[in-house]
Protein backbone atom coordinates (compact mmCIF):
# COMPACT_ATOMS: atom_id res chain seq x y z
CA UNK A 1 0.00 0.00 0.00
CA UNK A 2 1.61 3.03 -1.29
CA UNK A 3 -0.55 5.76 0.42
CA UNK A 4 0.93 7.51 4.08
CA UNK A 5 -1.57 6.39 6.62
CA UNK A 6 -1.98 8.36 9.51
CA UNK A 7 -3.46 7.74 12.78
CA UNK A 8 -5.57 9.72 15.04
CA UNK A 9 -7.60 9.01 18.34
CA UNK A 10 -10.62 10.59 19.22
CA UNK A 11 -11.56 12.96 21.07
CA UNK A 12 -14.24 14.25 23.50
CA UNK A 13 -14.13 17.28 22.22
CA UNK A 14 -14.92 15.79 18.70
CA UNK A 15 -18.29 14.43 19.85
CA UNK A 16 -21.43 16.11 19.35
CA UNK A 17 -25.21 15.30 21.40
CA UNK A 18 -25.91 12.60 18.90
CA UNK A 19 -23.16 10.55 20.47
CA UNK A 20 -20.62 10.43 17.58
CA UNK A 21 -18.00 12.45 16.14
CA UNK A 22 -19.77 15.68 14.75
CA UNK A 23 -19.01 15.74 10.89
CA UNK A 24 -16.64 18.99 10.77
CA UNK A 25 -13.73 16.91 12.09
CA UNK A 26 -13.11 14.68 9.41
CA UNK A 27 -12.18 17.71 7.17
CA UNK A 28 -10.15 18.51 10.13
CA UNK A 29 -8.56 15.14 9.96
CA UNK A 30 -8.35 15.24 6.17
CA UNK A 31 -5.86 17.90 6.89
CA UNK A 32 -3.82 16.39 9.40
CA UNK A 33 -3.35 13.37 6.94
CA UNK A 34 -2.44 15.83 4.38
CA UNK A 35 0.55 17.61 6.56
CA UNK A 36 1.55 14.50 7.62
CA UNK A 37 1.63 12.92 3.98
CA UNK A 38 3.27 16.47 2.61
CA UNK A 39 5.74 16.37 5.22
CA UNK A 40 6.87 12.98 4.83
CA UNK A 41 8.03 14.04 1.62
CA UNK A 42 9.79 17.21 3.01
CA UNK A 43 7.51 19.60 2.04
CA UNK A 44 5.68 20.03 4.86
CA UNK A 45 3.40 23.50 5.03
CA UNK A 46 5.86 24.81 7.93
CA UNK A 47 8.67 24.34 4.88
CA UNK A 48 6.17 25.69 2.09
CA UNK A 49 5.26 28.84 4.20
CA UNK A 50 8.97 29.39 5.12
CA UNK A 51 9.33 29.40 1.26
CA UNK A 52 6.38 32.01 0.85
CA UNK A 53 4.33 29.69 -0.54
CA UNK A 54 0.59 28.68 1.34
CA UNK A 55 -2.02 26.03 -0.06
CA UNK A 56 -5.27 27.09 0.62
CA UNK A 57 -8.28 24.48 0.13
CA UNK A 58 -10.41 25.14 -3.00
CA UNK A 59 -12.39 22.36 -3.03
CA UNK A 60 -13.28 19.37 -0.21
CA UNK A 61 -16.01 16.95 -0.11
CA UNK A 62 -16.44 14.17 2.47
CA UNK A 63 -18.72 11.06 2.04
CA UNK A 64 -19.82 9.44 5.24
CA UNK A 65 -20.23 5.59 5.15
CA UNK A 66 -20.33 4.89 9.09
CA UNK A 67 -20.17 6.78 12.67
CA UNK A 68 -17.05 7.04 14.41
CA UNK A 69 -17.23 7.06 18.58
CA UNK A 70 -15.09 9.01 20.83
CA UNK A 71 -12.13 6.66 22.30
CA UNK A 72 -11.64 5.01 18.84
CA UNK A 73 -8.52 5.41 16.68
CA UNK A 74 -8.95 6.05 13.06
CA UNK A 75 -6.03 5.94 10.20
CA UNK A 76 -6.59 8.10 7.45
CA UNK A 77 -5.08 7.23 4.24
CA UNK A 78 -4.42 10.14 2.05
CA UNK A 79 -2.82 10.07 -1.28
CA UNK A 80 -2.18 12.39 -4.21
CA UNK A 81 -4.95 12.32 -7.29
CA UNK A 82 -3.34 14.72 -9.21
CA UNK A 83 -0.73 17.29 -9.50
CA UNK A 84 0.03 19.35 -12.42
CA UNK A 85 2.47 22.27 -10.39
CA UNK A 86 -0.44 24.55 -10.13
CA UNK A 87 -3.07 22.19 -8.67
CA UNK A 88 -2.78 19.46 -5.94
CA UNK A 89 -5.70 17.09 -5.67
CA UNK A 90 -5.79 14.55 -2.63
CA UNK A 91 -7.95 11.46 -2.01
CA UNK A 92 -8.75 10.21 1.39
CA UNK A 93 -9.64 6.97 3.46
CA UNK A 94 -11.01 6.73 6.83
CA UNK A 95 -11.23 3.56 8.51
CA UNK A 96 -11.28 2.31 12.32
CA UNK A 97 -8.24 0.98 13.45
CA UNK A 98 -9.73 -2.12 14.65
CA UNK A 99 -11.88 -3.60 13.10
CA UNK A 100 -10.72 -1.83 9.29
CA UNK A 101 -14.26 -0.88 8.79
CA UNK A 102 -14.72 1.84 6.03
CA UNK A 103 -15.59 5.31 7.69
CA UNK A 104 -15.79 8.09 5.78
CA UNK A 105 -14.14 8.97 1.93
CA UNK A 106 -13.27 12.21 0.82
CA UNK A 107 -11.13 14.45 -1.23
CA UNK A 108 -9.76 18.11 -1.40
CA UNK A 109 -8.39 20.19 -3.97
CA UNK A 110 -5.64 22.88 -3.46
CA UNK A 111 -3.57 25.79 -5.56
CA UNK A 112 -0.63 27.38 -4.74
CA UNK A 113 -0.20 30.97 -3.95
CA UNK A 114 2.69 33.46 -2.97
CA UNK A 115 3.17 35.91 -0.56
CA UNK A 116 0.48 38.37 -2.59
CA UNK A 117 -1.81 36.22 -2.78
CA UNK A 118 -0.97 35.66 -6.19
CA UNK A 119 -1.10 31.72 -7.87
CA UNK A 120 2.02 30.42 -8.86
CA UNK A 121 3.32 27.30 -10.53
CA UNK A 122 5.51 25.09 -8.42
CA UNK A 123 7.38 24.07 -11.60
CA UNK A 124 8.56 27.43 -12.60
CA UNK A 125 9.10 29.15 -8.86
CA UNK A 126 9.96 26.02 -6.54
CA UNK A 127 11.26 23.28 -8.80
CA UNK A 128 12.56 21.23 -5.74
CA UNK A 129 8.79 21.77 -4.40
CA UNK A 130 7.88 20.15 -7.53
CA UNK A 131 10.42 17.07 -7.90
CA UNK A 132 9.34 16.11 -4.77
CA UNK A 133 5.50 16.40 -5.30
CA UNK A 134 6.16 14.41 -9.06
CA UNK A 135 8.19 11.70 -7.01
CA UNK A 136 5.17 10.94 -4.84
CA UNK A 137 2.38 10.80 -7.19
CA UNK A 138 4.95 8.63 -9.49
CA UNK A 139 5.64 6.45 -6.58
CA UNK A 140 2.39 6.37 -5.71
CA UNK A 141 1.06 4.89 -9.58
CA UNK A 142 3.84 2.31 -9.20
CA UNK A 143 2.76 0.91 -6.26
CA UNK A 144 -1.01 0.80 -7.45
CA UNK A 145 -0.41 -0.91 -10.82
CA UNK B 1 -35.56 35.41 -3.16
CA UNK B 2 -36.81 32.27 -1.83
CA UNK B 3 -34.03 30.44 0.33
CA UNK B 4 -33.50 30.97 4.00
CA UNK B 5 -30.60 33.16 4.70
CA UNK B 6 -28.82 33.29 7.93
CA UNK B 7 -26.18 35.82 9.49
CA UNK B 8 -22.59 34.90 10.82
CA UNK B 9 -20.03 36.99 12.44
CA UNK B 10 -17.20 35.75 12.07
CA UNK B 11 -14.96 35.01 15.26
CA UNK B 12 -11.30 35.37 15.86
CA UNK B 13 -11.11 31.47 16.58
CA UNK B 14 -12.20 30.51 13.21
CA UNK B 15 -9.34 32.09 11.66
CA UNK B 16 -6.15 29.99 11.24
CA UNK B 17 -1.85 31.21 10.67
CA UNK B 18 -3.11 32.27 6.75
CA UNK B 19 -5.19 34.99 8.35
CA UNK B 20 -8.16 34.19 6.83
CA UNK B 21 -10.99 31.83 8.02
CA UNK B 22 -10.05 27.51 8.31
CA UNK B 23 -12.17 25.94 5.72
CA UNK B 24 -13.45 23.60 8.06
CA UNK B 25 -15.76 25.99 9.42
CA UNK B 26 -17.95 26.73 6.52
CA UNK B 27 -19.10 22.99 7.20
CA UNK B 28 -20.05 24.07 10.75
CA UNK B 29 -21.79 27.42 8.81
CA UNK B 30 -23.78 25.33 6.56
CA UNK B 31 -24.99 23.53 9.96
CA UNK B 32 -25.67 26.91 11.38
CA UNK B 33 -27.99 27.81 8.40
CA UNK B 34 -29.34 24.62 7.99
CA UNK B 35 -30.78 24.45 11.73
CA UNK B 36 -31.97 27.53 11.18
CA UNK B 37 -33.77 26.79 7.96
CA UNK B 38 -35.93 24.11 9.90
CA UNK B 39 -36.62 26.19 12.84
CA UNK B 40 -37.62 28.59 10.67
CA UNK B 41 -40.10 25.63 9.67
CA UNK B 42 -41.10 24.42 12.82
CA UNK B 43 -38.38 21.46 11.69
CA UNK B 44 -36.00 22.28 14.02
CA UNK B 45 -33.07 19.43 15.10
CA UNK B 46 -34.30 19.93 18.63
CA UNK B 47 -37.91 19.45 17.82
CA UNK B 48 -36.90 16.24 15.61
CA UNK B 49 -34.66 14.86 18.40
CA UNK B 50 -37.14 15.54 20.90
CA UNK B 51 -39.69 13.22 18.55
CA UNK B 52 -36.68 10.67 18.19
CA UNK B 53 -35.53 11.33 14.75
CA UNK B 54 -31.39 11.90 14.15
CA UNK B 55 -30.82 13.69 11.01
CA UNK B 56 -26.80 12.84 10.49
CA UNK B 57 -24.71 13.88 7.71
CA UNK B 58 -24.39 11.13 4.75
CA UNK B 59 -22.28 13.69 2.52
CA UNK B 60 -20.93 17.19 2.20
CA UNK B 61 -19.27 18.93 -0.33
CA UNK B 62 -17.69 22.77 -0.40
CA UNK B 63 -16.04 25.07 -2.87
CA UNK B 64 -14.12 27.68 -1.57
CA UNK B 65 -14.14 30.98 -4.45
CA UNK B 66 -12.59 33.68 -2.56
CA UNK B 67 -11.32 34.40 1.56
CA UNK B 68 -13.02 35.35 4.58
CA UNK B 69 -11.79 37.36 7.20
CA UNK B 70 -12.33 37.60 10.75
CA UNK B 71 -14.36 40.49 11.51
CA UNK B 72 -16.66 39.53 8.41
CA UNK B 73 -20.33 39.06 8.19
CA UNK B 74 -21.39 36.60 5.52
CA UNK B 75 -24.57 35.40 4.61
CA UNK B 76 -25.23 31.77 4.50
CA UNK B 77 -28.07 31.48 2.14
CA UNK B 78 -29.66 27.75 2.50
CA UNK B 79 -32.10 25.89 0.37
CA UNK B 80 -33.73 22.28 0.22
CA UNK B 81 -32.39 20.68 -3.04
CA UNK B 82 -34.13 17.27 -2.46
CA UNK B 83 -36.35 15.60 -0.35
CA UNK B 84 -38.20 12.86 -0.59
CA UNK B 85 -39.10 11.46 2.51
CA UNK B 86 -35.52 9.88 3.19
CA UNK B 87 -33.13 11.76 1.86
CA UNK B 88 -32.96 15.84 2.13
CA UNK B 89 -30.02 17.42 0.25
CA UNK B 90 -29.56 20.82 0.92
CA UNK B 91 -27.46 23.83 -0.86
CA UNK B 92 -25.66 26.60 0.35
CA UNK B 93 -24.05 29.59 -0.64
CA UNK B 94 -21.67 31.66 1.35
CA UNK B 95 -21.21 35.55 0.84
CA UNK B 96 -19.98 38.80 2.15
CA UNK B 97 -23.03 40.56 3.72
CA UNK B 98 -21.40 43.96 2.52
CA UNK B 99 -20.02 43.21 -0.60
CA UNK B 100 -22.42 40.23 -2.19
CA UNK B 101 -19.03 38.89 -3.11
CA UNK B 102 -19.42 35.31 -3.16
CA UNK B 103 -17.12 33.08 -0.99
CA UNK B 104 -18.12 29.72 -1.01
CA UNK B 105 -20.99 27.20 -2.39
CA UNK B 106 -21.60 23.83 -1.04
CA UNK B 107 -24.33 21.09 -0.39
CA UNK B 108 -24.77 18.18 2.35
CA UNK B 109 -27.25 15.03 2.32
CA UNK B 110 -28.93 14.02 5.26
CA UNK B 111 -30.85 10.45 5.90
CA UNK B 112 -33.48 10.36 9.21
CA UNK B 113 -32.71 7.94 11.77
CA UNK B 114 -34.64 6.52 14.59
CA UNK B 115 -34.05 5.87 18.45
CA UNK B 116 -32.47 2.48 17.70
CA UNK B 117 -30.21 3.85 14.37
CA UNK B 118 -32.82 2.67 11.65
CA UNK B 119 -33.13 4.57 8.61
CA UNK B 120 -36.94 6.32 8.80
CA UNK B 121 -39.23 7.28 6.15
CA UNK B 122 -40.73 10.25 7.58
CA UNK B 123 -43.87 10.58 5.72
CA UNK B 124 -44.68 6.80 7.35
CA UNK B 125 -43.32 7.41 10.53
CA UNK B 126 -43.43 11.45 11.00
CA UNK B 127 -46.15 12.74 8.40
CA UNK B 128 -46.13 16.16 9.98
CA UNK B 129 -42.52 16.46 9.68
CA UNK B 130 -42.46 15.28 6.34
CA UNK B 131 -46.02 17.69 5.33
CA UNK B 132 -43.20 20.60 6.46
CA UNK B 133 -40.73 19.26 3.98
CA UNK B 134 -42.45 19.53 1.49
CA UNK B 135 -44.50 23.23 1.94
CA UNK B 136 -40.91 24.25 2.30
CA UNK B 137 -39.34 22.91 -1.29
CA UNK B 138 -42.86 23.43 -2.65
CA UNK B 139 -42.65 27.39 -1.54
CA UNK B 140 -39.27 27.40 -3.23
CA UNK B 141 -39.92 26.21 -6.42
CA UNK B 142 -42.74 28.11 -6.80
CA UNK B 143 -40.43 31.44 -5.64
CA UNK B 144 -37.62 30.14 -8.05
CA UNK B 145 -40.02 30.07 -11.41
CA UNK C 1 -25.89 48.25 33.58
CA UNK C 2 -22.71 49.31 32.10
CA UNK C 3 -21.53 45.74 30.67
CA UNK C 4 -21.19 45.24 26.75
CA UNK C 5 -23.83 42.17 26.38
CA UNK C 6 -23.33 40.13 23.72
CA UNK C 7 -25.76 37.52 22.12
CA UNK C 8 -24.64 34.03 20.85
CA UNK C 9 -27.52 31.29 19.60
CA UNK C 10 -25.33 27.69 20.87
CA UNK C 11 -24.80 25.55 17.68
CA UNK C 12 -25.01 21.80 17.10
CA UNK C 13 -21.51 21.58 16.68
CA UNK C 14 -21.33 23.20 20.03
CA UNK C 15 -22.28 19.99 21.99
CA UNK C 16 -20.69 17.37 22.96
CA UNK C 17 -21.96 13.82 23.65
CA UNK C 18 -23.04 14.64 27.34
CA UNK C 19 -25.57 16.69 25.48
CA UNK C 20 -24.40 19.73 26.79
CA UNK C 21 -22.32 23.03 25.42
CA UNK C 22 -18.07 21.47 25.52
CA UNK C 23 -16.70 23.35 28.20
CA UNK C 24 -13.88 24.61 25.56
CA UNK C 25 -16.44 26.50 24.16
CA UNK C 26 -17.20 29.08 26.84
CA UNK C 27 -13.56 30.10 26.16
CA UNK C 28 -14.06 31.19 22.78
CA UNK C 29 -17.70 32.65 23.56
CA UNK C 30 -15.40 34.56 26.47
CA UNK C 31 -13.51 35.96 23.06
CA UNK C 32 -16.56 36.77 21.27
CA UNK C 33 -17.70 38.57 23.88
CA UNK C 34 -14.36 40.43 24.29
CA UNK C 35 -14.23 41.37 20.71
CA UNK C 36 -17.70 42.65 20.57
CA UNK C 37 -16.60 45.11 23.82
CA UNK C 38 -13.33 46.41 22.52
CA UNK C 39 -15.33 46.74 18.87
CA UNK C 40 -17.76 49.13 20.18
CA UNK C 41 -15.21 51.83 22.03
CA UNK C 42 -13.29 51.87 18.49
CA UNK C 43 -10.74 49.91 19.34
CA UNK C 44 -11.14 46.14 18.00
CA UNK C 45 -8.45 43.27 17.42
CA UNK C 46 -8.38 44.07 13.78
CA UNK C 47 -7.52 48.23 14.14
CA UNK C 48 -5.56 47.02 16.86
CA UNK C 49 -4.12 44.61 14.68
CA UNK C 50 -3.50 46.78 11.98
CA UNK C 51 -1.82 49.37 14.29
CA UNK C 52 0.55 46.51 14.49
CA UNK C 53 -0.69 45.84 17.75
CA UNK C 54 -1.56 42.15 19.10
CA UNK C 55 -3.29 40.96 22.36
CA UNK C 56 -2.37 37.50 23.64
CA UNK C 57 -4.42 35.56 26.40
CA UNK C 58 -2.00 35.63 29.16
CA UNK C 59 -4.42 33.70 31.45
CA UNK C 60 -8.12 32.77 31.30
CA UNK C 61 -10.40 31.43 33.92
CA UNK C 62 -14.38 29.64 33.68
CA UNK C 63 -16.57 28.58 36.39
CA UNK C 64 -19.46 26.81 35.35
CA UNK C 65 -22.54 26.82 37.36
CA UNK C 66 -24.92 25.64 35.27
CA UNK C 67 -25.07 23.85 31.51
CA UNK C 68 -25.77 25.14 28.51
CA UNK C 69 -27.83 22.93 25.97
CA UNK C 70 -28.13 23.52 21.78
CA UNK C 71 -30.36 25.91 20.40
CA UNK C 72 -30.40 27.94 23.65
CA UNK C 73 -29.49 31.64 23.52
CA UNK C 74 -26.99 32.91 25.63
CA UNK C 75 -26.09 36.70 26.54
CA UNK C 76 -22.43 37.16 27.76
CA UNK C 77 -21.35 40.15 29.92
CA UNK C 78 -18.20 41.38 29.33
CA UNK C 79 -16.59 44.27 31.87
CA UNK C 80 -12.62 45.75 31.87
CA UNK C 81 -12.14 44.71 35.22
CA UNK C 82 -8.29 46.47 35.24
CA UNK C 83 -6.61 48.23 32.69
CA UNK C 84 -3.11 49.67 33.09
CA UNK C 85 -1.86 50.74 29.84
CA UNK C 86 0.44 47.33 29.67
CA UNK C 87 -2.24 45.05 31.27
CA UNK C 88 -6.03 44.40 30.41
CA UNK C 89 -8.17 41.92 32.86
CA UNK C 90 -11.62 41.54 31.59
CA UNK C 91 -14.83 39.35 33.46
CA UNK C 92 -17.39 37.60 31.91
CA UNK C 93 -20.71 36.31 33.04
CA UNK C 94 -22.84 34.16 30.43
CA UNK C 95 -26.62 34.01 31.19
CA UNK C 96 -29.08 32.03 29.38
CA UNK C 97 -31.04 34.71 27.58
CA UNK C 98 -34.20 33.76 28.63
CA UNK C 99 -34.23 32.78 32.30
CA UNK C 100 -31.37 34.75 33.07
CA UNK C 101 -30.15 32.14 34.83
CA UNK C 102 -26.37 32.44 35.06
CA UNK C 103 -24.17 29.72 32.99
CA UNK C 104 -20.43 30.36 33.50
CA UNK C 105 -18.25 33.41 34.88
CA UNK C 106 -15.06 34.08 33.74
CA UNK C 107 -11.94 35.97 33.42
CA UNK C 108 -9.06 36.74 31.06
CA UNK C 109 -5.80 38.71 31.32
CA UNK C 110 -4.06 40.21 28.47
CA UNK C 111 -0.92 42.00 27.18
CA UNK C 112 0.08 44.04 24.21
CA UNK C 113 2.76 42.87 21.94
CA UNK C 114 4.45 44.80 18.84
CA UNK C 115 4.93 43.55 15.18
CA UNK C 116 8.48 41.59 16.61
CA UNK C 117 6.72 40.22 19.52
CA UNK C 118 7.79 43.06 22.13
CA UNK C 119 5.33 43.87 24.72
CA UNK C 120 4.19 47.88 24.33
CA UNK C 121 2.78 50.26 26.98
CA UNK C 122 -0.17 51.24 25.09
CA UNK C 123 -0.31 54.95 27.06
CA UNK C 124 3.41 55.42 25.74
CA UNK C 125 3.09 53.42 21.87
CA UNK C 126 -0.85 54.31 21.14
CA UNK C 127 -2.37 56.86 23.55
CA UNK C 128 -5.43 57.10 21.48
CA UNK C 129 -6.02 53.27 22.26
CA UNK C 130 -5.19 53.87 25.63
CA UNK C 131 -7.39 57.10 25.98
CA UNK C 132 -10.41 54.85 24.90
CA UNK C 133 -9.72 51.99 27.00
CA UNK C 134 -9.72 54.38 30.30
CA UNK C 135 -12.74 55.67 29.40
CA UNK C 136 -14.32 52.59 28.87
CA UNK C 137 -13.06 51.28 32.74
CA UNK C 138 -14.26 54.99 33.92
CA UNK C 139 -17.75 55.00 32.38
CA UNK C 140 -17.77 51.45 34.03
CA UNK C 141 -16.31 52.28 36.82
CA UNK C 142 -18.90 55.32 37.68
CA UNK C 143 -22.70 53.31 36.34
CA UNK C 144 -21.35 50.35 38.74
CA UNK C 145 -21.45 52.81 41.66
CA UNK D 1 7.77 11.69 37.82
CA UNK D 2 4.70 10.06 38.27
CA UNK D 3 2.96 12.27 36.08
CA UNK D 4 1.21 10.54 33.28
CA UNK D 5 2.52 12.41 30.12
CA UNK D 6 0.44 12.56 26.73
CA UNK D 7 1.73 13.65 23.44
CA UNK D 8 -0.25 16.52 21.48
CA UNK D 9 0.98 17.08 17.76
CA UNK D 10 0.21 20.99 17.15
CA UNK D 11 -2.72 20.97 13.72
CA UNK D 12 -2.75 23.69 11.17
CA UNK D 13 -6.67 23.96 12.75
CA UNK D 14 -5.64 24.94 15.99
CA UNK D 15 -3.44 27.81 14.93
CA UNK D 16 -5.31 31.30 14.68
CA UNK D 17 -4.48 34.59 12.66
CA UNK D 18 -1.55 36.05 15.14
CA UNK D 19 0.15 32.42 13.76
CA UNK D 20 0.16 30.35 17.18
CA UNK D 21 -2.07 28.28 18.76
CA UNK D 22 -5.57 29.70 19.67
CA UNK D 23 -5.60 29.45 23.31
CA UNK D 24 -9.01 27.49 23.83
CA UNK D 25 -7.54 24.64 22.05
CA UNK D 26 -4.80 24.43 25.80
CA UNK D 27 -8.14 23.65 26.96
CA UNK D 28 -8.93 20.98 24.48
CA UNK D 29 -5.12 19.47 25.46
CA UNK D 30 -5.73 19.09 28.54
CA UNK D 31 -9.08 17.47 28.10
CA UNK D 32 -6.86 14.74 26.16
CA UNK D 33 -4.03 14.31 28.64
CA UNK D 34 -6.92 13.88 31.15
CA UNK D 35 -8.85 11.34 28.83
CA UNK D 36 -5.55 9.56 28.92
CA UNK D 37 -4.50 9.29 32.09
CA UNK D 38 -8.14 8.10 33.17
CA UNK D 39 -8.07 5.39 30.71
CA UNK D 40 -4.39 4.44 31.90
CA UNK D 41 -5.92 3.25 35.31
CA UNK D 42 -8.86 1.46 33.70
CA UNK D 43 -11.31 4.51 34.44
CA UNK D 44 -11.78 5.61 31.24
CA UNK D 45 -14.50 8.17 29.87
CA UNK D 46 -15.65 5.29 28.21
CA UNK D 47 -15.82 3.13 31.06
CA UNK D 48 -17.37 5.76 33.20
CA UNK D 49 -20.07 6.63 30.87
CA UNK D 50 -21.02 3.26 30.40
CA UNK D 51 -21.08 2.67 34.21
CA UNK D 52 -23.91 5.95 33.88
CA UNK D 53 -20.97 8.44 34.73
CA UNK D 54 -20.60 11.64 33.74
CA UNK D 55 -17.94 13.87 34.90
CA UNK D 56 -18.40 17.58 34.16
CA UNK D 57 -16.05 20.34 34.21
CA UNK D 58 -16.67 22.27 37.48
CA UNK D 59 -13.99 24.85 36.83
CA UNK D 60 -10.78 25.49 34.21
CA UNK D 61 -7.60 27.50 34.68
CA UNK D 62 -5.01 28.13 31.97
CA UNK D 63 -1.86 30.45 32.05
CA UNK D 64 0.19 30.85 28.77
CA UNK D 65 3.28 31.32 28.86
CA UNK D 66 4.68 30.70 25.81
CA UNK D 67 3.21 30.69 22.39
CA UNK D 68 3.00 26.80 20.66
CA UNK D 69 3.11 27.19 16.51
CA UNK D 70 1.88 24.78 13.99
CA UNK D 71 4.18 21.57 13.71
CA UNK D 72 5.55 21.67 17.28
CA UNK D 73 5.00 18.70 19.72
CA UNK D 74 3.98 19.56 23.20
CA UNK D 75 4.40 16.75 26.12
CA UNK D 76 0.67 17.44 28.60
CA UNK D 77 1.86 16.44 32.19
CA UNK D 78 -1.57 15.26 33.97
CA UNK D 79 -2.05 14.94 37.63
CA UNK D 80 -4.31 14.45 40.24
CA UNK D 81 -4.27 17.38 42.68
CA UNK D 82 -7.16 16.36 45.08
CA UNK D 83 -9.42 13.19 45.11
CA UNK D 84 -12.39 12.61 47.64
CA UNK D 85 -14.77 11.20 45.75
CA UNK D 86 -17.17 13.95 45.09
CA UNK D 87 -14.51 16.00 43.42
CA UNK D 88 -11.36 15.49 41.65
CA UNK D 89 -9.24 18.24 40.52
CA UNK D 90 -6.32 17.70 38.26
CA UNK D 91 -3.19 20.27 37.22
CA UNK D 92 -1.75 20.28 34.23
CA UNK D 93 1.82 21.13 32.49
CA UNK D 94 2.40 21.78 28.89
CA UNK D 95 5.78 21.84 27.53
CA UNK D 96 7.46 21.71 24.17
CA UNK D 97 8.84 18.34 23.56
CA UNK D 98 12.16 18.91 22.10
CA UNK D 99 12.89 22.23 24.02
CA UNK D 100 10.82 21.07 27.31
CA UNK D 101 10.26 24.78 27.53
CA UNK D 102 6.88 25.65 29.42
CA UNK D 103 4.06 26.73 27.72
CA UNK D 104 1.27 26.25 29.78
CA UNK D 105 0.07 25.94 33.38
CA UNK D 106 -3.17 25.09 33.95
CA UNK D 107 -5.81 23.11 36.18
CA UNK D 108 -9.43 21.54 36.16
CA UNK D 109 -12.10 20.63 38.68
CA UNK D 110 -14.94 17.84 38.34
CA UNK D 111 -18.08 16.17 40.12
CA UNK D 112 -19.62 13.06 39.30
CA UNK D 113 -22.88 12.82 38.10
CA UNK D 114 -25.44 9.86 37.52
CA UNK D 115 -27.91 9.36 34.31
CA UNK D 116 -30.43 11.89 35.99
CA UNK D 117 -28.00 14.52 36.46
CA UNK D 118 -27.65 14.27 40.38
CA UNK D 119 -24.04 14.12 41.75
CA UNK D 120 -22.94 10.54 42.90
CA UNK D 121 -20.17 10.27 45.64
CA UNK D 122 -17.84 7.65 43.85
CA UNK D 123 -16.73 6.23 47.05
CA UNK D 124 -20.72 4.83 47.47
CA UNK D 125 -22.10 4.46 43.96
CA UNK D 126 -18.51 2.99 42.54
CA UNK D 127 -16.11 1.46 45.09
CA UNK D 128 -13.95 0.40 42.32
CA UNK D 129 -13.29 3.15 40.35
CA UNK D 130 -13.03 5.08 43.50
CA UNK D 131 -10.40 2.93 44.88
CA UNK D 132 -8.57 3.28 41.25
CA UNK D 133 -8.83 7.14 41.77
CA UNK D 134 -7.25 6.66 45.75
CA UNK D 135 -4.51 4.58 44.23
CA UNK D 136 -3.26 7.21 41.55
CA UNK D 137 -3.36 9.97 43.76
CA UNK D 138 -1.65 7.82 46.41
CA UNK D 139 0.94 6.42 43.34
CA UNK D 140 1.49 10.19 42.61
CA UNK D 141 2.13 11.31 46.44
CA UNK D 142 4.65 8.86 46.67
CA UNK D 143 6.97 9.64 43.74
CA UNK D 144 6.60 13.16 44.35
CA UNK D 145 8.22 12.93 48.14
Amino acid sequence: MSRCVYEHKVQYYETDQMGIVHHSNYIRWFEEARVDALDKIGMGYKKMEEAGVISPVLEVHATYKTMTHFGDTVKIAAAVQKYNGIILEMTYEVRDKETEEIRCTGSSRHCFLDRHGKPVSLKKSHPNMDQRMRMLLLYQTNNEK
